[in-house]
């Protein structure tokens, strides 16, 4: 890490370190899987070393600000996933990124959850950081977490 | 709008005004993103003029004719961005609609609402609206809307 | 079929016959589409000639084994889309796999029966089978099935 690039230095200063890709179910699916320039990333949980920091439904047990923190830790690790599949966080362009929102019936911010990731994903990549957006809320997600996202992704023109 | 083109005179007999791109969050995600000739376009709820008509439920305060003229609208939505993306609504190609569509457990129609979107598209754009589906049942989505719709679109090969 | 080829047999050996390309609803929308190498499968519900064989929510009316089973229908489903997209079984290799689990708000073993799909597609593909995978608990899924299966997909190098 010691010839870390401009976006590493820039996730840092979010209060990040890049981890290590989460690992998938053993034996089971893949946290990327590349067509052409395309790279889909699997729906990653907002994990820190496998373990969920929180759970629950956003407008009942989970506020606001948590899921803004759970959906920005989500977002780090789509970046490593997609940072290993292009070789380097520097060269990782984002396409499209797509917010699951465990939520009661009547909570209607998923947005703002969403903006959590958002905001991180421009401040570390800037321009190539930018994505289409979708954010729906859902009944309920793996492990009972609050968040989680799915990304497509491809590499930047400019590394 | 002088020199529309077919589509958008088929638009016109369906009742709608092809609408300016609906804006984005500020400073947030982009409206769509292109990797080679495909754009994903980010989720549209059904806002006219940045409004929307209803709220709720299917299956507890929205009916399934509501729905449906909602799933139109939010196609119409995605249809404005994809015709920016592409440069005009003649030059648009369908690929994939996601729609989501937000509903008691009980409710078991997601698909008679999604096919008042599906069936706008066939109108409009003829086999450059044809597209894969996939339609669902979510807890909830974005302002309390009832329906969301996200899409994949490329370049018509016969502008 | 007396020429199929290994992944035919594959999965005959887990039970299955690849089925007819289930009917998408008439003069609707279309059960894959292209755009470049890539093929994107319309989301497929666990029918067998065109019934669904369970109803109701993980959680409450369907216990993981049972949705396991619907899991590796639905991906069977997908398979058949997928070889009529590409001209054989054989030549299909995966890429993107999103599995929605109609599930109550305080279920979390999505993953699980997301596994029994995932599962069998690698048996039947051996690498080729390889995806990556997202899981998320819906609050419905259309006429009431437990889970349904989107897919993207494209050629296999080594047909």
């Amino acid at each position: 890490m010691t010839s870390a690039g401009t976006a590493t230095t820039r996730l840092r200063e979010q209060g990040f370190e890049l981890p290590a890709v989460p690992a998938a179910r053993t034996g089971s699916y893949e946290q990327f899987r590349q067509v052409g320039t395309i790279i889909h990333v699997a729906g990653q949980l907002p994990t820190i070393d496998g373990d969920l920091p929180a759970r629950g439904l956003l407008g009942a047990d989970v506020d606001i600000a948590l899921g803004q923190r759970l959906a920005r830790i989500a977002a780090v690790n789509c970046l490593a996933v997609g940072a290993a599949a292009v070789g380097s966080l520097d060269r990782l362009r984002l396409v499209q990124m797509l917010v699951f929102v465990a939520s009661t019936p009547d909570f209607g911010d998923h947005a703002t959850v969403a903006d959590g990731a958002t905001r991180l994903l421009l401040d570390v990549l800037g321009e190539d950081g930018a994505h289409a957006r979708t954010a729906i809320g859902v009944a309920g997600l793996p492990r009972n977490s609050p968040v989680e996202i799915q990304m497509i992704c491809t590499w930047s023109p400019t590394p």
